[in-house]
């Protein structure tokens, strides 16, 4: 039975931190809101889940994950779930809590940058908030990326096994989502996270790194790789960068 | 060895959740950062493992768990970590799980309880940004707490072991921290609060049964559990009511 990844269809959003791990592992998955409805896919079986008051435990929000009758939401708890299935964790509970930690942050800078668009209300357009959202991007650029930039090369720099990867000496699942947390900056903040990534050369190297390994070079060439856009969790608006 | 929890002194803050499981299970530790520096205690004893170049894995932010070797960062993690020390999680993984995920929704709620009066920067001031503060806050109000509940709500009437707990019927450490939201919303919040917990009765009970078991009572009735106050994450801002 391949794993249902349950996303919105037309956004890269917090699904692909999810996605990136099932392409690195090469897992059989579906991406079911992305199916057709006469398959009993698509989008109507995504809100089943989110819906219905048979569903035991119901996920707050998408992504989630299905696998038999495994329902798990919140994207740190699924790769939690995925990381041992997939191999992109270590055996030991140190190095498993670890990585869950540095996921953990990772999906705080993402609700920071989600907020850098979206400062006042997610329920109100860009255009209604634009004034607060410069403000908060302002404050985001200068303190918050290379705070959190120059913990993540700590981390790199600490780590006993070498500098290649966040945890241990192979690739976990919280590489990949700092890969695509500073795909994701680089791509919203350009200026800012290029600056940004001069003073944390081993982030700017794991980020280069994870893009070359085979199977997830190849997704990323892939159609299955929805463009970063303006409806997505990363926005380039050029007025918010500097 | 006793536990030592590592969180500001003087606020409940995120290290509330971890200090609430703790006192709830009765176990022994020591609140690290609020003891004296002539014991090799207070704020420095926290800092050290912040800021010192030697410490392998560093906590991005209090509150952070020690206990020997392991230092555990990020409330959620921590709260994985000692539910099965201190028996305050299921034994099966799906159930495991599912807690996290609560606790991780609960996580998300903190987080935009403090946007509420920072929504712009952490580091300023709330005076620097209230008129932010005042549009954030009714969305907050009028769209997020409702939304939290109702999820809530909805979790605790589909518990197929009854509405009493979360997860399965016994006490865990989800059930504890839904209660430390639910008052700190009540603290923030008094007015949209309460309007919103009419809508979500089984939440109210929730809250009202974790504060009568014999240990967090006690607790919450001793010199440890610190007033909520206007430092912390929950502060209240009359204006921001309504």
């Amino acid at each position: 039975m391949p794993y249902e990844l349950h996303y919105w269809p037309t956004i890269q959003g917090r699904g692909e931190f999810v996605r990136l791990a099932l392409e690195a592992a090469g897992a059989d998955y579906v991406d079911v809101a992305r199916g057709a409805e006469s398959r009993g896919q698509g989008v109507a079986a995504m809100m089943h889940y989110l819906d219905s008051p048979t569903v035991p435990h119901p996920p707050f929000a998408p992504p989630f994950l299905v696998n038999g009758k495994a329902v798990i939401g919140q994207t740190a708890a699924i790769l939690l779930y995925l990381g041992p299935r997939l191999g992109l964790v270590a055996k030991n509970e140190v190095q498993r809590l670890w990585t869950h930690q540095l996921q953990l942050a990772i999906a705080d800078a993402v609700m920071e940058a989600h907020d850098t668009h979206h400062p006042i209300a997610t329920g109100l357009y860009y255009e209604d908030q634009k004034k607060e959202a410069a403000r908060r991007a302002k404050a985001f650029r200068e303190e918050r990326i290379p705070k959190f930039f120059d913990w993540f090369e700590s981390v790199l720099a600490r780590n006993p096994r070498g500098s290649a990867c966040l945890v241990g000496g192979r690739l976990s699942y919280a590489d990949l989502s700092l890969f695509q947390l500073v795909a994701g900056l680089l791509y919203a903040f350009p200026l800012a996270t290029g600056r940004a990534l001069q003073q944390a050369p081993l982030v700017a190297s794991l980020h280069a790194r994870v893009a070359q390994h085979p199977h997830v070079a190849a997704y990323l060439a892939s159609a299955r790789r929805i463009p970063f856009n303006e409806e997505g969790i990363f926005r380039r608006y050029p007025e918010l960068d500097d």
